[in-house]
């Protein structure tokens, strides 16, 4: 009876899936752009303090000796930056990508330009949303968190990291955008590298900013799609562009 | 002694606005465009439940009657729409324009696409910033405002409302843009009646919301350029286009 139970549950997820899948191709299918659900997952690590380290070592150029363990085996090695869990793994940045895939099931898509159709919008802080995009040559990590920076008032921040070098990063841009109701969001910027750490750019703000009120104008039924393009960054030459 | 000190004070302001103009230029000078220096006003008035009954008219479709006398002497007539102040003063739609001009001495500018340079971004909400726009055969208001909504945590919210009725605003499309530091974010919607309130639309949260850390990336030397533009909203035909 039980099985049976799971197993009709199982039915009505798929069902539940296709029909956000569907529904978000509707709004977007003019673009012809690939739309991918993704579901939430509740934040188990939260330890902003870990960046630090990351960060500054970065900054001077150099990879980070920042990682779970006490002792520095290899200057080459970088922790596991899985947003979501405290990982003890550390490896070459080139097997970052593999890691995250196998160890942590986040979901890698191809394209130039995708749709992420962040479902349950609605569930408590901490939450994150999380993909991996393929695109030019390189493998970027998209995270949209909901966290209450300020006690009581859930916000939510987006983010586009490259798994690469600071200096490999300066040459994309990553373009966000909502569009719904009549409103038109748009944020474009240069991704940061994976080595800075998301929680730390999130904490400083540099990055899509939601309240939940805005979140709510933009999202259809509890899910919330973001538009999603990288380009190479020439589109920054000029500031004064407009 | 003391007109030459109050002599000397002014040069100097006027010395500090040139130079600030001139820098606006220098940024947005490859688009033409025309930049506005807008200087902060602390805001007198704040009583945001003011709108409720502005608001439930407003979208049963009729002018509304709520204003600061207790008797409607006449259903055609609309108080001061001015955001900064309570003030008595209610008249026909037509006249609202000028009424902001002599009274409260909102400046306004003509052009397609204007520069808005909001001055001294570090003074304590509550802060407006206002000037009136006038484009496409029609006044626009534009609000950036620095509010509590959460204490302790200001924010930045912008919008522009059209000085006519909702059904004339859904005519329009207006652009928010602001570009600096390899960053650029967009705010695309259709304006909202002045009938309709800035204070509803703010507490809202309906408009472009800055926090503090995003507003400081984008502001330089304490000032924020916003960039400008309103369409007609054939724009908004297709929620697809992304």
């Amino acid at each position: 009876m039980l099985f049976f139970t799971q197993c009709f549950g199982a039915v009505l997820d798929l069902i539940h899936l296709r029909f956000q899948h569907y529904k978000a191709k509707r709004v977007f299918s003019a673009a012809g752009q690939l739309v991918c659900v993704v579901n939430p997952t509740h934040s188990l690590k939260y330890a902003p303090t870990r960046c630090a380290a990351v960060q500054a070592s970065t900054e001077q150029g150099i990879l980070p000796p920042c990682h779970h363990h006490e002792v520095v085996h290899d200057p080459q090695l970088v922790p596991c930056t899985c947003p979501l869990f405290s990982c003890p793994w550390e490896g070459h940045l080139e097997v970052v990508v593999s890691h995250l895939r196998q160890t942590h099931r986040i979901n890698i898509l191809q394209g130039a330009e995708i749709v992420f159709l962040a479902t349950d919008m609605h569930l408590p802080a901490p939450t994150d949303w999380i993909i991996m995009h393929s695109c030019l040559g390189h493998q970027f990590l998209l995270v949209l968190r909901k966290q209450e920076k300020y006690e009581g008032h859930p916000q939510f921040f987006a983010t586009m990291m490259l798994i690469g070098t600071p200096t490999q990063a300066n040459n994309f841009t990553y373009r966000l955008e909502l569009n719904r109701n009549q409103r038109r969001l748009k944020w474009e910027a240069t991704p940061r590298s994976i080595l800075e750490c998301v929680d730390s750019v999130i904490s400083d703000g540099d990055c899509l900013v939601l309240n939940t009120s805005l979140a709510q104008l933009f999202s259809d039924n509890g899910s919330l799609a973001i538009g999603i393009a990288i380009t190479t960054s020439k589109v920054h030459s000029s500031e004064a562009e407009m």
